[in-house]
């Protein structure tokens, strides 16, 4: 399985990915779900992928591949970093999404295999707004808002209860930040097919690049600082709620 | 959807489910998950439900039955206040639970509803430990240990973290309690399937009956102050974690 978690509010976009996948349960492998393309000064998105594996990495190769034939050999060829807008990114993926589904996924559900996908796309293009979309397996998407300041894809459960609590639009960067931890890290405590490393991602609004861009190994001394702190912080606060018997 | 929760703790057991059902989202209903059998100073038994209503109001119901049947024609039928072990109970109804699935699964897939039921089974009889059983639907079931003191059913993802990182089989029941009020309230925020009223009960070790046995309804002022209390330490904790980033 996996986790992602993007957050979008006032000041920028936080993206959040574990790197477990598993084609059953004693078939375990480590892949980097998150995809970033850039154009400093220009454009900077992120994106990372849920589902079957087969079907995003397609995407995602059809998408550097049409980059590539755009700078080499036919500059008309639709692109991430040529289309004019973000809303028009997400289309492009969705229709990338689209078209590797309808070539292989009557053949994945004929083997009895699931072959849904999803992919979240944040980013900003130069004269644009920093924007949050979910895009599903049909290829259609939907936009974050200010009243659905976050999405999440792949095992969303465990972690949603606590950014359903926190986020809000108003929320700096560094606390998006932090929720989206505390979330994956509920995450990874109770759920197997989420793991170690993550991948992790901050575009601040009009930076058009990204101010944070690293991978988070099992080891790291803040995310395993935030998850004692937040362990603790659950414990005490559960110590000191009310009787519900007197 | 539904969410039950069961803690199994050194002092006693305790049940808590959720009351809302649904046949599509625009088909919702009202009904009781927790369904009790009691012979007082004898055994106390405490059931809750996920899944298919129809199998599982029908393994109820031939429970009642053959209750029923042995008090008034023939005491040789096997009743789940009659077998000698709570590992009977389980038994019991898991054969219940097999029977009816052998008899309507094949006709319920085909329409294409989902026939899966589950069920927990809390209880003592005289002279016996305090038990914990999940039932699934093929009639299978396991028993909680100390490595695993509570069981969840239905809509489980949301409320395990809080689960997981404070229930141990040292908690006392009142801890136990609210542990279940925390993980069915972060459940009751995030989803909308699981829905008050709320039905809860409290079986302590060896009194062989409920301490508490009640309906928590949509106003209950104590489930809406550890509700409240909850919210705000969460909020309160959240607010005092170290940055992730100087």
């Amino acid at each position: 399985m996996t986790y992602c978690v993007a957050v979008r509010v006032a000041e920028g976009l936080v993206m959040l990915s574990d790197t477990r996948t598993n084609a059953g349960i004693d078939n375990i492998s480590r892949f980097c779900k998150m995809f970033t393309f850039e154009q400093p000064g220009e454009r900077v998105i992120c994106m990372m992928t849920a589902g079957n594996l087969s079907m995003t990495q397609a995407v995602m190769s059809q998408l550097r591949r049409a980059i590539q034939k755009a700078e080499t050999e036919d500059g008309d060829v639709e692109t991430v970093l040529n289309v004019p807008t973000m809303f028009g990114v997400a289309r492009l993926v969705g229709e990338q999404l689209r078209a590797v589904q309808s070539e292989y996924r009557e053949g994945i559900m004929a083997q009895g295999a699931a072959a849904d996908a999803s992919i979240l796309i944040a980013g900003q293009r130069k004269g644009g707004k920093h924007r949050l979309f979910l895009v599903y397996s049909a290829g259609n998407f939907i936009e974050a808002t200010r009243d659905t300041p976050f999405f999440q894809i792949g095992e969303h459960k465990y972690g949603k209860p606590i950014l359903d609590r926190v986020i809000t639009p108003e929320c700096g960067l560094e606390e998006a930040l932090k929720a989206a931890c505390v979330s994956m890290d509920s995450t990874l405590q109770s759920n197997l097919s989420v793991g170690m490393p993550l991948d992790l991602a901050v575009i601040p609004k009009d930076a058009l690049g990204f101010s944070v861009q690293r991978r988070i190994e099992k080891d790291d001394a803040r995310f395993a600082d935030i998850s004692r702190h937040w362990g603790k912080a659950l414990r005490q606060g559960f110590a000191g709620l009310p009787n519900f018997i007197d």
